[in-house]
């Protein structure tokens, strides 16, 4: 890891450490050079490193200030993958009501790039499919098929924990990004029932692949939302909007 | 702006100019740097920031990849701001259906941070209610609150083309990031009509505040999307999920 991302992340825990809300401002770049003992282009380094995660923008001849989700109850959609950690101010658990071991079918196969014609190549999934509550009501149902091939083991007790954390940190695997397509729908009487909502009633619906950090996709998750329960924010940054 | 943005700008028209699909891969580093006529660093920093924008995802060893929205007719969520570009291979038409010169009201002054107890400042926005169409279909209903403060005039007439373009080239405003809040809801009577759907469909909800690149929000947007016609992309990155 470079030196400066390290560095991204001690300043992200001094944010979190001092409670520092939006708007607060950091030190200086010399005294942040100081305090982390490391020369100021790394300060700089890592500061645009935050500024593009969304965690503090940088006004020029004033400072830096930290930016800041200022509405609570909302799930940051990208961080959606480390969701135990997120909402660890709740009670988080899950239910497995599906597991198993499986061939991918087409709609599998083309989000996980499996090339169906290959004999050679391993087209099992581990299919997951759980009920996940928030303080006890139900917060959405989710259905993940994860490459055997990267994934080569799990089972119906991991599954009922996280499996993001059994990935990261049992199996050591290097989880890169996600692609997040999402969209509003009506709910199935079958999500409706795990839900207690009523079939028709809006959901929103959202489907997410996992890759490595070498490009490969390893999960591909198919998640209906309560509407009621769920509010999602996402933080958009300068350059993002500059191209 | 720093060479490198430029530069990463650069390649991203070149990606952009040659159909680069999902997972080509770019030109080496010693290539493009010849290319671009810049030094090898310059080139690194560029591919960083395109990696964080989640245009291209890199292989260590192996070479630099095209990451894409493999799903036609996804909105990049991180893009909503330059609409109009985003959605060019539409046809896209705005109807004003509502326009004026108001006081902020509470929830417009907390979005937009105004301190209403302050009688020397600012609190008028122009409020703009637009319908837009997609190739002439509904599309979503807008509620725009903009700063008078900073956005100094608008007319009824700027507000049926591109306000986004308005701000960012007419008035030379240099435009930072945005906060994107979302959730579903069901649709009020008014809404629906406006959609040419039924009161109590489901929609999309989303609430945005455009920001200054110094931090000042300048824009809070209530936008209600056509469930049918609206469906949304985000790309997250690496390091999100790794903090």
């Amino acid at each position: 890891m470079p030196k400066y991302i390290s560095i991204a992340k001690a300043i992200l825990r001094y944010i979190q450490d001092n409670e520092l809300e939006a708007d607060d401002k950091l030190p200086s770049i010399q005294v942040l050079a100081e305090q982390f003992d490391v020369n100021k282009n790394t300060i700089v380094s890592a500061l645009n490193d935050l500024e593009r995660q969304g965690v503090i923008y940088q006004v020029r001849g004033s400072g830096v200030y930290v930016r800041g989700n200022n509405r609570k109850g909302y799930i940051n959609l990208l961080n959606l993958n480390g969701f135990n950690s997120i909402l660890s101010q709740f009670n988080i658990d899950s239910k497995v009501i599906g597991f198993e071991l499986m061939e991918a079918n087409e709609e599998i196969a083309e989000n996980l790039k499996f090339d169906l014609s290959r004999e050679d190549e391993e087209h099992r999934v581990y299919r997951v499919y759980r009920i996940r509550y928030i303080e006890g009501r139900p917060f959405c149902v989710e259905e993940s098929f994860y490459a055997k091939a990267i994934i080569p083991y799990l089972s119906e007790d991991i599954a009922s924990g996280s499996i993001f954390k059994y990935i990261s940190q049992d199996l050591n695997i290097d989880i890169g990004y996600a692609d997040h397509y999402f969209r509003v729908a009506q709910l199935s009487q079958e999500h409706a029932e795990y839900l207690n909502l009523k079939k028709g009633d809006p959901s929103f619906y959202l489907e997410s692949v996992m890759h490595l950090t070498n490009g490969k996709p390893f999960d591909f998750s198919k998640i209906v939302y309560h509407y009621q329960e769920a509010q999602f924010f996402v933080q958009g940054t300068n350059t993002q909007m500059g191209y």
